[in-house]
């Protein structure tokens, strides 16, 4: 049994996206200084590295990230690769593949390679074109994620991939840094903090290469 | 494949160990106020709700959150029934009769039923006893979790079940819900922020009574 780590590293200083919350961490108690434990305080953002979307940040009424069902976040998944420089688009995906009875889907693109993620933030990320973001609506999806800051490319402000995988209840997973992750079909566990009524929030996420049986 | 989720909500005003910090959040940017999305900043302690201590919470040079080795946080957990209101003694574990193999134990205690965690914080908490933490410290174990906010007694400041086990490189798991959490074994996985260099993170945890096959 092997578990894959699919998450940014959070700390002071990362990448954020611009105008989001910069992540702040400081000790309130400390060994070195005396105290009986070390204990932290950290301030971040909802959308802070790895973290999923729920329905609440772009739609009005829509579903805060402590009611997704966790059904969309823990199960099979499919990782897929995405080569190129381009932003993906229906055609791309269409030429992929995908196993029947695929639920979750890991799009493996350029950004993990490239170091896009991580302790900068940089806008000339690969993303989803619009006509990706319909074509993934219209299959029975539980979860989408990308190894990119927003499914929708930076210059997209309106977030129509967003919008047409939200209005359908796909979870989306962002900030996944799938380095080294060979194309496949894994068990997944993507957890986000369970902020009550937030629009999203960071999460940890982690592919399991076969479990172990239960006895 | 049914997952149960075994995490206290993160929001306002719950329960925290004294003199932790606070849970704040705030709305940064929200679509009923005309923003194109709704983006929340949350502030927290290391040590809220459901949460995994490192060995940095309280050795001095011990492994930070983010170094834990995943193993001991992701696969097969034994949850055992430890009923009545007295702190859990070497006795009462012996007295479980764990399986050959128990490498992850989650002890469902009192606490969970009587409501003691979550909205506030209740000092006549269940733990562990110094001579159960020994007697846990003597197995092979990688994690050991509890209903509680902490593996010891409130009155023992000195944290000797923390020590025996941290010092043993046994990953504890804090403020587990695990009402309605029949006794078993199952799939576990406890995924905590990945706070770089932190005494310890936040965590989301679920239980999965078997998973689906992989193809």
């Amino acid at each position: 049994m092997r578990v894959y780590d699919l998450t940014l590293p959070i700390q002071e200083g990362m990448g954020i996206w611009p105008g989001d919350p910069p992540v702040r961490v400081r000790r309130v108690a400390s060994l070195e200084a005396g105290d009986e434990a070390s204990v932290s305080e950290v301030t971040l953002g909802s959308h802070t590295g790895t973290h999923v979307d729920a329905p609440a940040h772009l739609l009005r009424g829509g579903a805060p990230v402590d009611a997704l069902d966790l059904e969309h976040l823990v199960g099979v998944a499919v990782v897929a690769h995405v080569p190129g420089i381009e932003h993906i688009t229906a055609a791309t995906l269409a030429a992929l593949r995908l196993p029947e009875g695929c639920r979750r889907l890991l799009l493996r693109t350029h950004n993990s390679d490239a170091g896009l993620l991580g302790p900068a933030f940089h806008p000339d990320y690969v993303a989803l074109r619009a006509d990706a973001g319909e074509w993934l609506a219209r299959r029975d999806l539980l979860l989408v994620g990308i190894d990119a800051p927003s499914v929708d490319p930076y210059d997209q402000e309106a977030g129509p991939v967003h919008h047409s995988l939200l209005e359908r209840g796909v979870v989306l997973v962002e900030g996944l840094d799938l380095r080294g992750i060979a194309p496949g079909v894994y068990h997944f566990c993507c957890l986000p903090l369970k902020l009550v009524g937030a629009d999203g929030a960071p999460a940890r996420a982690v592919l399991i290469d076969r479990w172990a049986d239960l006895p």
